[in-house]
């Protein structure tokens, strides 16, 4: 059943992987990085905005659309990718990491999950097979089955014991997901910290059968020397000819370290959580726009991402709109974190092909770490 | 003076008529809407969809601006079209009206006026001369006189002490005003609701000279019919061969009986006001698109404008969005809003043209007052 979403690696460089995933709604182009549609929409942009960032495809929440508006109205008007205009790929998580950071009661069981709403206290079931059922009302181009995300930090007991219900659920989601042309299924690995854990949920959840790879369980809280330990022994167990899809991951400098230990996807709320909170992306780190030694300075955010809000406007136009609460604010610099993370990752791309991804990289963390600089105005 | 800023007539119908204003910054259309842009921002837009929407010019606030982010730091980036990147034409107003309706305290003199910010209650004065200096700094295209915008209901002698006033404010802005090819200054009349006193004040707003004259103190709550009363008698004093601008106004109807009386240029926040609270205007009046009838609505707003907003997304999902408080909700109704006006503008400029502004408004105002028919889905 993996042939249904065709993976083509293309280039490598060292553990890193330059590869095209085709899919029903188009190509993408990995490493890509997913800016989340928690509600299906990508927070303060419109998704002429989120393609010309570079976007080739955008995660949804099936949690949080099940509770608002609902699978119903989804399905009635053809689909996510239909009610909100999305052209490309979709792929929505399975709401099992929210049931566990959002919802207000939690009852697990063998067969699933029952939760109340973090919204209006509503009861809710979710189940592997309820959880497939509603991605394929929301014609989800990449489905994820349901999981246990347990807490971090966890013993290798609970660890272990939660683990093995996730690869079961894994396996019911496989048999009740419908396979076509163009659509895939993701397996999640789980097992914590814990080396061995990953190696079996990997052999687990290989035996199943899946159109692509997830390291699930990781970003957080475990810091990122733990997270790209974990990632890098995880990886090793998974198949080369699959994707590998790096859940909630993350920073640039995160990203950057996972791909080059074989990590294909990505997806992480903070170039538009940022965005809207007045942080810039730059490639001399992170800057706060608010502060007032912007609210004369000419520059632009960064001039090297080719992006009318990145190179276009004046940091202190852009401290203006914040410190007013313009809602073009949050728009300019959404729209210039995600062109910021696109950027990022087709210079990855480029730079795998030409077999200087350390190169980049030692470069990237350099500039990152330098800061920005302060300039008198 | 007044050969700075052309206007040409191309038509008429009735008393309307279908103009050209030659700006230094491009040309307007008449009859034309200016979208309001208080801040340096026409609120959850970015100019790309305010130009897209078919907006020729828009109108910033002077008041606003010389308080945040202050003349200066505007005026270092090379006015407020190259601060907020809109290449087209802009008109500031002088900030009397917000003077009067936003500040703390004033204390009005033949000198000018003393008022608190709204923000911080720091003080600050306006003269005609300095309101003058500001828009020449923000290089605005249309700069405004600053005059006193009294209250309504006003006595007939309070309104003549106050015209009085304003006309000798107006005398002094133009004396400080710098003449520059495409750029201009308009006149305000004032004079409340009574005929003689707008006749007074037009008469000394012509012995003075403007490129433009505006028709101000109204839409302070006299209602449509007395609105549409004084326009009507105020603009038979005006010069015919010079654009007359309405300011403030207003719904749909308001500028079609405006129209019909002879005005060229209007600015409302309406628009953009109402589509940041969930509220849509349609052919068929306006609509609330948080009404639960929409929430499963496969209806586009309107599919009559030609605007992705309009005519691409369903009621259920903009019901969805302005329901979970996404950005992308003000976005999408703002942008659909101001697409409507322009749309309506556009109809109004052609049926001018076509000597048939009688049967279209006739039409339009038969649609409107029909109302958003309910279907069952």
């Amino acid at each position: 059943m993996s042939e249904y979403l065709n993976f083509n690696i293309r280039s490598r460089d060292g553990n890193a992987r330059l590869g095209e995933l085709m899919t029903v709604h188009g190509k993408i182009n990995t490493p890509v990085f997913m800016p989340v549609g928690t509600l299906g929409s990508v927070k303060a942009m419109t998704v002429d905005l989120v393609e010309r960032a570079g976007s080739e495809i955008i995660l949804a929440n099936t949690y949080h659309l099940m509770l608002r508006p609902g699978v119903g109205v989804i399905e009635k008007l053809k689909g996510l990718r239909n009610f909100m205009k999305w052209d490309g790929p979709i792929l929505t998580d399975s709401g099992g990491f929210q049931v566990m950071s959002l919802s207000k009661l939690r009852d697990l069981s063998e067969e699933g999950v029952l939760f109340k709403s973090h919204i209006d206290g509503s009861k809710h079931q979710l189940t592997p097979e309820k959880v497939i059922n509603i991605q394929r009302s929301l014609d989800s181009t990449i489905s994820m089955p349901l999981d246990e995300c347990p807490a971090f930090p966890i013993s290798k007991e609970l660890a272990a014991k939660s683990m093995a219900l996730s690869m079961r659920w894994a396996k019911r989601s496989r048999i009740s997901y419908e396979s076509r042309e163009g659509y895939g299924l993701f397996g999640i690995t789980q097992g914590g910290i814990y080396n061995d854990l990953r190696e079996e949920s990997a052999n687990a959840l290989i035996d199943i059968g899946f159109e692509g790879y997830a390291i699930g369980g990781l970003a957080v809280g475990e810091g990122q020397s733990l997270m790209l330990k974990v990632t890098e022994e995880s990886i090793r167990f998974l198949p080369q000819e699959k994707p590998r899809y790096l859940m909630g991951v993350g920073m640039p400098l995160d990203i950057l370290g996972a791909v080059k230990r074989g990590v294909d996807m990505f997806d992480c709320v903070l170039p538009t959580r940022l965005g809207r909170t007045g942080k810039a992306f730059t490639r001399f780190g992170t800057i706060n726009i608010r502060n007032s030694r912007h609210s004369k300075d000419p520059r632009p955010l960064d001039e090297s991402i080719d992006c009318d809000a990145s190179r276009n406007y004046s940091r202190a136009y852009l401290n203006h709109l914040v410190k007013s609460n313009e809602i073009l604010g949050s728009i300019l610099l959404t729209w210039h974190n995600i062109s910021f993370y696109q950027d990022l990752m087709s210079k990855i791309r480029f730079a795998i092909k030409d077999n200087s991804l350390d190169k980049f990289a030692n470069k990237f963390e350099e500039e990152w770490n330098r800061g920005d600089i302060e300039e008198e105005y």
